[in-house]
């Protein structure tokens, strides 16, 4: 599964959230793509675009929407012949992410909190475009108020972030369990005496809980029909 | 009552529905803003907005939310020491309408229909900024397939759009009555002979009506208060 993720942003280079999620998504399957002031080549950023299974629109919420370069990058690159189902349907079938940053916490966005409106809401015209595109949307992934968070806040950030960039299925435990096993294995592959058993143990471990889990599941499907 | 209309589409010049709007939006109390390439003049701007009473943005309805060029003005202008109630709250009390042209019928934009968003739904952006700034909300001003629009309508248009820029309290029959009493008798000052008396005679035709129905309301107010 191959990532874009689109970056608007007008100072990248002073903002410290959008650093740490640079550094954070460093994979071979994603590829990070800030857009600048440069005047955009449509045919390159449609092929980024096809190439990729996921994309990301990735943003500081300004004025409750995303900075002006990515709607300017939206009314230039998804030409109607590019993206509308009945001409080219480019975009038919992936996913559309949307990593939105917040100076404040998240629970002020909600009816009665001080910006009064939900992200969900605030972000319809998103929902609209993947609807008319027939994508597929995903839960948004919030960072708010990044300079506040301790150090293991920030490694749960991390993590977090790498499975919405990399995670096939999000939102499904089974999927969880998997990504972290092979993201697990791929650093054992790098390790090596004690370091390398002790992970294994780690790995084998996860995958047994998994495994009864999975067990304790089918029986309480099982009692669930024999009830019926 | 100044109104001030921010008009934002990328090709002014080759929009017939831009090219009405501006023809009919001339009056002493109006001023036309066009956004361009050019880069904004910040302070320049915030005078303008400090000047109006009626602010307007005006647009096309581009993936679901104005062009880019709004976006940048948003982002610019609206600095926190300028809007921001607690700060400058230079736009408290003031009026913010939204002038919004669609290619498609407005219809098209409700649950089940092929946006399946409404246009209430799409603009909870600007609901969030006036919400901020403290402005009071207009309806929307819906300009749908104009190019489509009879003679007919497109007089009904005129007529609307420049109740919209310039009726003081849009929304209310009596406002409206106001509203054009005040504009034929602002024609009927450039008339003379035979058609200024019967412009006159209209006039008082109107007046006579409005003071009938207030007497009719008033009798149902009674006879409503009499049943309590």
């Amino acid at each position: 599964m191959k990532t874009l993720i689109i970056v608007a942003h007008p100072n990248l280079d002073e903002s410290r959230t959008q650093q740490f999620l640079q550094a954070a998504s460093i994979d071979s399957n994603v590829q990070w793509h800030a857009l600048d002031n440069r005047p955009l080549n449509v045919a390159g950023e449609q092929r980024l675009l096809r190439q990729a299974d996921r994309i990301i629109f990735q943003f500081p919420l300004y004025w409750y929407s995303a900075p002006a370069s990515l709607k300017n990058w939206e009314d230039t690159v998804l030409t109607r012949a590019f993206a509308y189902p009945a001409d080219g349907g480019a975009l038919i079938g992936k996913q559309l992410g949307l990593v939105i940053s917040l100076g404040q916490p998240a629970a002020h966005y909600a009816a009665g909190a001080p910006e009064q409106f939900s992200l969900s809401q605030l972000t319809v015209p998103y929902q609209a475009l993947a609807q008319r595109l027939q994508m597929t949307l995903l839960p948004s992934f919030i960072v708010d108020q990044f300079g506040y968070q301790s150090e293991t806040q920030k490694m749960q950030l991390l993590v977090d972030y790498q499975r919405y960039l990399t995670q096939p299925s999000l939102g499904h435990f089974d999927g969880e369990v998997d990504w972290i096993v092979t993201k697990l294995a791929a650093i054992n592959a790098h390790q090596n005496g004690p370091e390398q058993q002790r992970l294994a143990l780690i790995i084998d471990q996860i995958k047994q809980n998994d495994a009864t889990l999975e067990g304790l599941q089918d029986t309480l499907t099982m009692l669930k029909e024999g009830e019926d």
